[in-house]
């Protein structure tokens, strides 16, 4: 049975934003583990490590993008099963940080309620990556920040909070467009960063009008949305 | 004048959270600039960074913790003058993460105005190495995150969002006392990490009841607060 089980995130998609502490895990582990949402599909998270562990046991993790909560269920005690019965010291690797919307954080209870002792090593997570990228701050001083993990109820925060971030940018021209009244559109200025890091990233910042929100990957987009204040002007 | 000023999160405390990037860049930056918030205080970020910048010369920069704006922005400017005036490339480090809550923003905007080249390099944030910490995720599924930097109107916000961080804890158990009623206080659980990844951390998590807010430094404290869902009991 597995001794312990590290949850290691290898941050946004620089190979240099990975910590020394993740190198140094995944150097000692015996086996890796990768989520993916399709058999054979190339993993983002694994191609960030892939020239730190060459030569060590690499196995998949499914985790399809399925709605199915039951079977969703049969997937994640599948990957527990996988990781359950490895030998030594294993490591899961994940975009981004473990703690934000990963995909770490389902198979971790199952860790948990089994009492296999698991270690997170923090990576960068994307909204500060991505408020990195744009060459903004996320949040200042007295600022309020919301993450959000889609928009839909986006209209909710518009003028609660300083920043909000979504995390996954489909359809949010369209919830944008309609929660900003024309008179209210000045009000707020939207950065998105698509791929980034990636060779073929796309920065965009500007007002809601500027922004192309089609022609982007909205699998791996996240958006910053300001309210603008007195003293940016 | 500088050329080019990197913005550097060394992360949360921990030596081995600094990502290779913060290495690669303190290593060859002319100088080194550390925030403190009184002359000869020692800096934390310093203490971090302290054996990979050996021998380069490290200038601190004032940033006294006062309300009066008029004065702040009087050591704003000098502490960007001081930057200006060195040569070559230089960092300045933050703890955490450069973008969010750093005393780096306020240099950033006048870094900007000047059009003085900025590129940040991002660290682990303290809010996702907390919840490390604590060995839970802050969110995951459809989850929704809010970040406050004090949390005097934190009752806004329970009830709305499953996951509240508040950054600094000063008054928090006042304030969740007064927040919560007796038959709401069952409904969520608290996280506060103080002093998080040195010798002397100090790691609680449980029932309102169950954490002891004095006796905590409030400065390096942060708190987690988890509305407790059905699945998890």
């Amino acid at each position: 049975m597995v001794e312990k089980v590290y949850g290691v995130g290898v941050g946004p998609g620089d190979k240099e934003l990975l910590t020394l502490k993740a190198v140094k895990v995944l150097k000692k582990v015996e086996r890796i583990f990768v989520p993916v949402s399709k058999e054979g599909r190339s993993s983002l998270a694994y191609y960030i490590v892939r020239d730190i562990v060459e030569g060590k046991p690499v196995e998949e993790l499914l985790f399809p993008m399925i709605g199915d909560r039951e079977r969703l269920k049969e997937y994640y005690q599948r990957a527990f099963d996988s990781v359950k019965s490895s030998e030594g010291e294993v490591a899961v690797i994940t975009l981004g940080d473990p703690t934000l919307y990963s995909t770490f954080s389902y198979l971790w209870k199952l860790l948990k309620r089994n009492n296999i002792p698991v270690e997170i090593v923090n990576g960068v997570p994307s909204p500060v990556a991505c408020a990195g990228r744009l060459n903004i701050p996320l949040v200042e001083g007295e600022e309020k920040l919301v993450i959000l993990p889609r928009g839909e109820d986006l209209e909710r925060y518009l003028g609660v909070f300083d920043t909000i971030v979504v995390m996954k940018t489909k359809r949010l021209g369209e919830i944008l467009k309609r929660a900003l009244n024309r008179g209210e559109r000045d009000k707020y200025l939207i950065g998105i960063v698509s791929k980034g890091f990636w060779e073929d990233e796309k920065i965009q910042w500007g007002g809601i009008e500027d922004i192309d929100f089609q022609g982007i990957n909205h699998y791996l987009s996240l958006a910053i949305i300001k309210r603008i204040k007195r003293e940016d002007i």
